[in-house]
């Protein structure tokens, strides 16, 4: 597999039954862009979907649009994510930003388990994880308590625990966590689970609902290419909706919303988590964004996504081997993300020098270079040219 | 007054030293619209640069665009936001919806009022406004006190009280409250005021550094024409910054947010109230839209909006006097915001037909007709036409 030609890897993005996909992208020239797990790109039906909402929904129809789309456009949006995490239709919505809906469902967890005090979350999360959960903990009166893996998860899983954070895709080295396993043992200690997916959807196989998961929040930016602070979603087990009491309770979540009663009664179902009225122009480049995800067979691009990055891997076993350099992913595919890290002293120096030869990846504290190889858009040929460029520089460093 | 003809009100609309502004403006043919305080109209700026954040942000510049703008874009519309609400630049921030930012401000506030228990607000106040207060005090162990007019607001300040809650123009009557009298009284007792605004920036005039105002927040899709749903805005006082802690503390607001540190620490300044990535395109769209005010005199537009509101006040007057309408709003244009409220028991119908007439206005509940008379696009004549569709309406009802 290290011995595969750049013809071989033309040959197979030929045969790639999605390749036709990468025509609706606007990539730039002579760029091979491994960011797509920070920015996914413009992609010709997200820009149409734009210029509607701008010329035709806000310019012609004014606030006529309102009741023709856009006050469902959040529920709409979130019956569109559904299919792509394992989730029912109506447990998904379209809402503020990530951080923002993370302190929504972590107040809403704990208040369904009054009588516990604690939040578990691996040290490593994502900061912004980190931070709102110790923000909104002190807001509430419980702890946080950080482990360093799974076994001291597992290990801390005891009576006093309300709910478990989690990033499903670890951000830094793409490595998958067990979710159906870490949410059986949590429910099994009477505790809720939180997953992070902004990482995982659209990219790697995500079932909720086979793991019987709670609550899940994500980013919709990344790897669903929905464009820059394109809004977040949540997802609450439909189980769970009559008991959900969220704490930013604003009039788009409240059961009769153009009532305006002086009282909030919350919507039923998924709606309760909205709060005020969502950045239309942006949930409108992702309803386009997921046009593109419409003609994609899912299999296929999970399948994918772990073809191009083991494809990386393979290419740069012999710098593996003569510890030139060190692989920061999983070596077992089915435990990596979309994206593969490797790890290197001058890690900056080099993310520098492949994007003066057009390769864009990036650098994540303290030394990993990260390479996002979005399944949509990147071609067998182009990883091959990346570990080319990494090779040549690496053994020059 | 009351006699002017069409003719003397397409003279002012001649003479209006803010006529052009409205070529700006794609406004529906054949269609007065009065609802622009609800939802502005598209500029052509606006569409300008709502295109180039699409095309030429996204679509080419990519990640890039993160460095070269888009981390420093909810700073830099704070700083265009400063001078239309009397603020200094570095006390204004775009980030999330008014909602998620009333609850922001609320918490903060509260905390720089440890042993006072009491937001105090008026009964009337904007729903969401309402909704948001219960629950941030429920939150944070606060009670809400609902008050139903000034005296009692002026009655309720004693030493429990650790902060007041108001909408500086009412959504129902446009009634203006007394910014700089209340915030006095309330400093004189040690407590806060946060201001709602969504229905004052760019309508009336604002004077927060005047007024000596700690906290304000407001919409930008209103009067600033800035898109629906567009982000909305908080204003903290400079002399507070330092102490300021929010409760959803994202990594946008961290004073080092690429250094994933694992400990949160606020940005110095107003961008500590920042959560998560913003949604770029609606935020574009309001850039885009800012450019308009850019060549506005703004004691023009806040003069226009008055003179617009008493025009339409004097040419209904023989419907109040006769009893067959009842003015919701001030007589005194110096106390009434951009907006003209009727009470009617048969608002709704009169809506309904007035749209059929191509006039567009809205109601709310139990008996409210509101015209928006956004001084930046409607003309005098525009009002003179709407005055009439109204009295033919209420005269054969």
């Amino acid at each position: 597999m290290a011995m595969i030609t750049r013809e071989e890897c033309e040959r197979r993005d030929a045969a790639d039954s999605l390749a036709p996909i990468r025509d609706y992208f606007l990539l730039p020239e002579g760029i091979i862009y491994l960011l797509g797990n920070s920015l996914g790109p413009l992609s010709t039906l997200a820009a149409q979907r734009v210029e509607h909402a701008v010329d035709v929904e806000w310019g012609e129809q004014l606030l006529r649009s309102w009741s023709d789309g856009w006050w469902n456009l959040p529920i709409a949006l979130g019956r569109r994510l559904a299919r792509l995490i394992g989730a029912r239709p109506e447990e998904v919505l379209v809402t503020d930003s990530t951080s923002v809906d993370i302190f929504k469902l972590v107040v809403t967890a704990a208040r369904l388990r009054p009588n516990r005090r604690a939040i578990v979350t691996y040290e490593n999360n994502f900061p912004t994880d980190l931070y709102i959960l110790d923000e909104a903990a002190a807001l509430t009166g419980l702890e946080v308590r950080r482990v360093s893996d799974r076994a001291a998860l597992i290990a801390a899983l005891d009576e006093s625990v309300a709910l478990i954070e989690l990033t499903h895709v670890d951000y830094r080295s793409a490595e998958i966590a067990p979710m159906a396993e870490i949410t059986t043992a949590a429910h099994e200690a009477g505790a809720l689970v939180i997953w992070d997916l902004a990482h995982s959807i659209g990219a790697v196989p995500v079932d909720l609902s086979a793991a019987d998961a709670d609550f899940a929040v994500g980013c919709t930016y990344k790897y669903l290419n929905g464009g820059p602070g394109a809004p977040a979603f949540v997802f609450a087990a439909a189980r769970l909706h009559d008991e959900l009491h969220q704490p930013i309770a604003g009039w788009h979540g409240h059961a009769r919303p153009f009532g305006f009663e002086p009282t909030y009664e919350p919507a039923s179902g998924i709606r309760r988590f909205s709060t005020g009225s969502p950045p239309i122009l942006s949930c409108a480049a992702l309803d386009g964004a997921l046009d593109v995800f419409d003609a994609v067979d899912l299999g296929a691009l999970f399948e994918k996504s772990r073809t191009l990055s083991q494809l990386l891997i393979d290419r740069l076993e012999p710098l593996f081997s003569s510890g030139r350099l060190e692989l920061g992913s999983p070596r077992d595919a089915m435990m990596r993300g979309s994206h593969v890290a490797l790890r290197h002293p001058n890690a900056g120096a080099i993310v520098a020098q492949l994007e003066g030869q057009g390769v864009l990846t990036d650098f994540r504290e303290p030394d990993y270079i990260r390479l996002g190889l979005a399944p949509l858009y990147i071609r067998y040929a182009d990883v091959f040219d990346a570990a080319d460029a990494i090779t040549n520089i690496v053994e020059a460093v």
